[in-house]
């Protein structure tokens, strides 16, 4: 089954706004095993958006429109699809009566514009918007499925869960149950993880294997199609059993968990707290820490001591460390990760000291270390990261999250 | 003129990777006054990649094309345009000579297939990569531009601005002079600014203005066309005299000057050095001090004070002040300010406290208060933030940067 994305809005095609929607939506697209050959963006015109729809029609199976379905007379997406496909355009009274009564209840009156909202092409569907006031629209035209989504990317995220992926899931499992588990691992490669699993990859087709690399982390998905969801889980289990044996801690998360998330839960089973020591991340390991919501429930704080007498000074890093060992050294991460412990007051704590580059002093640039004090003991780790300095911080702020989730569970050494 | 992006590369596809290329290159041709009317992304694929520059030829002026020419047999940009053109490869003997030598120094053998990148179409020629060495390739095409530049941005940026504004300028302005200034804002929005100018920008045709936002920051481009390069200097010259007398201390950069770099330069210009005490955006403030290289000269550390007992005891935020005005208020922000001042030893303190969301306890999700303390004197502002936690933080850590230098040139109270 081929998807193409189609986002619509003049200000992605001016750089005002980076496309982020297509690439979320073809992650889960490609979780799901399904193809994409184009993605495209195309502005607020309605000649040249009718032909972006039409030509995705002729060379997908479906086709999931992103943008230009609010109630401005720039947003030409429903009008497009009508033309595209032929049809007249119709509407939802329903849903005309809800958008005037929720206007009324804000003691407004609902602006003749915005019953565009209620509109869709004849056929079709709304798909209802819970975070915003557009909804989406579902059509299918000639065995091909067309969906318009919002272009709000957390309004579009929950169409695209609740009505999107199962609608395309539905029709390419031929009524059979297509059932996805993705298994997400940090430490190692892609090559090198394909390599543990290889025997595996080559033996089995249902379930399916495929290696999705993101970041610094590697996606296992596993695929299963059977006649009920229970049977195509059945198939799954023993397989990701047998994964997560192999793998051991590099596996950290299962879905849509993240590293923080993750993390945060391992931290309220054990009624610990979290802070950081940074030096070169400066804030990012802090940053990431706390961006889920009930981040406060564990998170109490950071030092950011980017200066060396800072690190001494907040984070009692004794100056022998720093004269004997060096500023970027294991020995110097433990003692901010120590520290911070003392500093803060809590029972995790994350040091980073590296150098980012470009002007690498006395290692070169991309030298790390991490520190990951516990209640249980302190360990450090030097790591050598690639690439520029934006991406060195990002790939050690990864790997600090990473190193205190082996930590926390006491597997740090068998990583 | 017509410009039209192609960016290659099926981990785009698979949404393992954003595809910010498109965004980057499209302000760039925005900022010149190009115009985009599609952005493609095409994966690996012969046949596609060939009908998707077939089809960008036909309807655009010129292409530009991103990714698909490093040396494995995964890299098709070269043959897809060779294909697309009916051209023969043509093969840059020097190149190969120098991409051998470059192997050899290294000790090692070039691997043969590595020679892929001494191949261009039959009538272009290479663009050098100083970067890397994957060499960009120029073609003209029945009176078409196709250039087909690295995928790691890092190389493209520099691809971008030393081959093909620079040929596309030429073209479009007929032997003329197309000069651009950007002057960049920050503090009102798009359509307030826009009202300050409104005579100007009915009056003036060349120099031209227009405005794109990008986050909370809205940039004027002026466009001046003329014989010389000089000649369209002399035309912008009073014009953004007159806007920047307007614009007062809205206006905080020109062209490719960031906040961070500006305020970078101001610090040093006057031998101050800056730290920060954050609670909400939690480490995204020390993190954009310290962004960029040459950072360690002006920037010494932060306190991120989650718990609100770290402010008290890391920063001396008096207990009488959260009791009495709430963590969330000026008072408080000042007072992190004044402490962080002192902890850090540092000539200029940014604080900042406020509720993100989604819970918000106190005050509203997206209340923030913001200080500054610079050797004249402390100020805080209160704000309110549009939108979810993620941009909540995002704009706030901008709010935070750009207030810093309102207090550092001391015109806090005018903008």
């Amino acid at each position: 089954m081929i998807v193409e994305v189609v986002a619509v809005g003049t200000e992605m095609l001016l750089g005002q706004i980076v496309n982020s929607n297509a690439a979320h939506i073809g992650a889960k697209l490609a979780e799901r095993g399904f193809d994409a050959h184009y993605s495209v963006v195309v502005g607020d015109n309605h000649e040249r958006l009718t032909e972006t729809i039409r030509t995705a029609i002729d060379r997908a199976d479906a086709v999931i429109l992103t943008g230009g379905i609010g109630p401005t007379p720039d947003d030409l997406t429903r009008e497009a699809i009508c033309e595209a496909t032929a049809r007249e355009m119709a509407f939802n009274q329903a849903y005309a009566t809800e958008l005037r009564e929720r206007w009324k209840s804000l003691g407004r009156d609902l602006p003749e514009n915005n019953l565009r909202q209620a509109e869709y092409p004849e056929g079709g569907e709304h798909l209802p918007n819970p975070k915003g006031t557009a909804p989406g629209v579902f059509l299918e035209h000639e065995d091909k499925m067309i969906f318009a989504l919002p272009g709000v990317p957390n309004e579009m995220y929950l169409l695209l869960e609740d009505h999107v992926l199962p609608r395309l899931v539905a029709k390419a499992g031929d009524e059979a149950a297509l059932v996805n588990r993705v298994l997400r691992s940090w430490g190692k490669g892609e090559s090198a993880v394909a390599e543990q699993l290889d025997d595996l990859y080559h033996s089995t087709t249902n379930p399916s294997i495929a290696y999705l690399a993101s970041g610094a982390e590697i996606k296992i998905r596993l695929s299963a199609k059977a006649d009920t969801v229970e049977a195509a889980d059945r198939l799954i289990a023993p397989l990701e059993a047998e994964i997560r044996d192999r793998l051991g801690s590099l596996i950290f998360a299962v879905d849509d968990e993240t590293i923080e998330s993750v993390l945060q839960a391992m931290l309220i089973e054990r009624g610990w707290t979290v802070g950081a020591a940074e030096s070169m991340t400066s804030g990012s390991v802090a940053s990431q820490l706390s961006a889920i919501p009930g981040a406060s429930a564990v998170f109490r704080g950071a030092v950011i001591a980017y200066a060396t007498d800072i690190k001494m000074g907040l984070l009692d890093v004794p100056r022998e460390t720093i004269d004997t060992y060096g500023v970027v050294s294991p020995e110097t991460a433990m003692a901010m990760a120590d520290g911070a412990a003392a500093t803060l007051g809590v029972d995790v704590a994350i040091a980073v000291t590296g150098s980012a580059g470009p002007d690498a002093q006395e290692h070169p640039a991309g030298t790390v270390c991490v520190a990951v004090r516990t209640p249980e003991d302190t360990r450090a780790r030097v790591l050598r990261m690639p690439g520029d300095r934006e991406r060195v911080r990002v790939y050690t702020t990864t790997a600090a999250l990473q190193l205190a989730r082996l930590a926390i569970t006491g597997t740090w050494w068998q990583s």
